[in-house]
């Protein structure tokens, strides 16, 4: 199989290595930033680099667009515009709604791997990490002006699993307000938590310092600006609506303590054990 | 030197191992749970138990309390009515004003050590609990009837310095509001962010699972429901403090993300990076 991936960055390049190793597949790869693309041929993630997006979809049965989400929807844009007709057309991004028309083509599947790293760069890209992770595949869109071909879904959907993910099925607005609750607002919680904390020590006169709560709490606080701008703005209307649940539960909480109401504080810390423990499929 | 833990759990019993093995001190160990107290004598954590509260602090010179936020005011009175006039008491909770009028008592010093582990128990007390760890004593109150005794201070602060852990003083105030944002905000927020995490899988039909950065900031929802609820009532003044500055936090967010402000989401992220960084003392 020929695949084409359109941005070789932490994500990309482990799709190249994952595809190259796991799919026997061949990789033309393409990057606006021609080091990133000399890094990735000499790391092995692609097989040869593409001058531009019509170059590497030449011939590509697959593409993978895993540009920064601002760049995504004309990243798809171009590439629909060169590729085969019989070429399925994916992506990588936090966001799916944001990317506008070029969802309604018939040969775009939008995709999600719930997979990342604290590093950036194709220098830490690793052939398995989607290995277990979900991979979320868009559903149909209700908009399609023609049905999806299933032979393309099929191609996608097999080589994703042959990467060691999980391909799961999700409508494109469910997989937004999810990603708003269970990955954007953390990290909207870790940077407001990261500011509090450090307002509080520089109040008290205190020396700074972290206990371990605090340390994981706000370990992703400052997140790359750039990618993080993006998917906030991308998301903007699912988490507004998840940041209003969270200062309506702050409220619940609030109104606990103002009433020293030690029963709803302890009914309520039970049921975010529960919450956390099904979170992680464990039964502690 | 001689010293008295009462309650031997995973702090005092952690006290008793540091006292024995770092500073040859002769424990006396007091619980209300006999179980607990036989594990210690067992685990070496105390050289000899006590039957109750006067008999642990009679010929003692150094008494820590280390029982549950709720006992914490009680046993430290009744510490003070039976030990003798040069004997220095102290205790370990994690607020301090909520003690009341224990802390005019000259012979009493407010602690609190920065420790602490996922489990509870004196099966997992440890002599290096307090090594390199934060130990706050509480400055001596305003309200004091009369001077405090440079004698017992300077007692208390050379013992917890052989224990490994750095001491440092703040007034019981500044500590409370410190500790509600740096501490028990956290807390609130792993428990608010569990609960709306999983009620997005639910909501969306989708199969629960975890991203490494969720898993990190849900990692104390739900901890220990008797402990935390009495932590949370004993601060619930300052954490309301806390919990409203949180909202206003949000608030701040919500209004860049309602009129997609790039530039002030990107400024207050940096801001973030920055206060994570101060807070982990790190220069990445």
């Amino acid at each position: 199989v020929k695949i084409a991936v359109l941005g070789v960055g932490l994500i990309g390049g482990s799709i190249g290595l994952a595809a190259r190793t796991r799919a026997c597949a061949q990789v033309c790869g393409y990057d606006p930033d021609p080091a990133a693309l000399e890094d990735a041929l000499a790391l092995g993630a692609i097989d040869e680099p593409a001058a531009d997006i019509a170059q590497a979809v030449a011939g590509a049965q697959v593409v993978f667009a895993a540009a920064p989400v601002g760049a995504l929807a004309e990243t798809v844009r171009t590439a629909l515009a060169h590729c085969a007709q019989d070429c399925v057309v994916s992506d990588v991004g936090s966001t799916k709604l944001a990317l506008g028309d070029v969802r309604c083509d018939a040969r775009f599947i939008g995709g999600h791997p719930l997979a990342g790293a604290e590093s950036a760069g194709v220098a830490h890209a690793r052939a398995d990490l989607f290995a277990d992770a979900t991979w979320y595949l868009i559903s149909a869109e209700t908009t399609h002006p023609q049905p999806r071909d299933p032979y393309l879904h099929a191609r996608l959907h097999d080589l994703i699993e042959r990467f060691g993910a999980h391909p799961v099925t999700i409508a494109a607005d469910a997989h937004d307000r999810l990603m708003a609750s269970v990955s954007h607002l953390p990290h909207v919680l870790a940077n407001v938590l990261a500011a509090q904390a450090a307002d509080a020590y520089a109040r008290e006169a205190a020396a700074a310092g972290a206990g371990p709560s605090l340390n994981d709490a706000i370990r992703v606080a400052g997140a790359n600006t750039g990618v993080w701008t993006d998917i906030y703005l991308a998301n903007r209307v699912a988490l507004i609506e998840a940041i209003d649940a969270t200062t309506a539960r702050l409220a619940d909480v609030r109104a606990a303590l103002a009433h020293a109401d030690a029963e709803a504080l302890a009914a309520w810390n039970e049921r975010a054990g529960h919450a956390r423990r099904t979170l992680l499929g464990s039964d502690d």
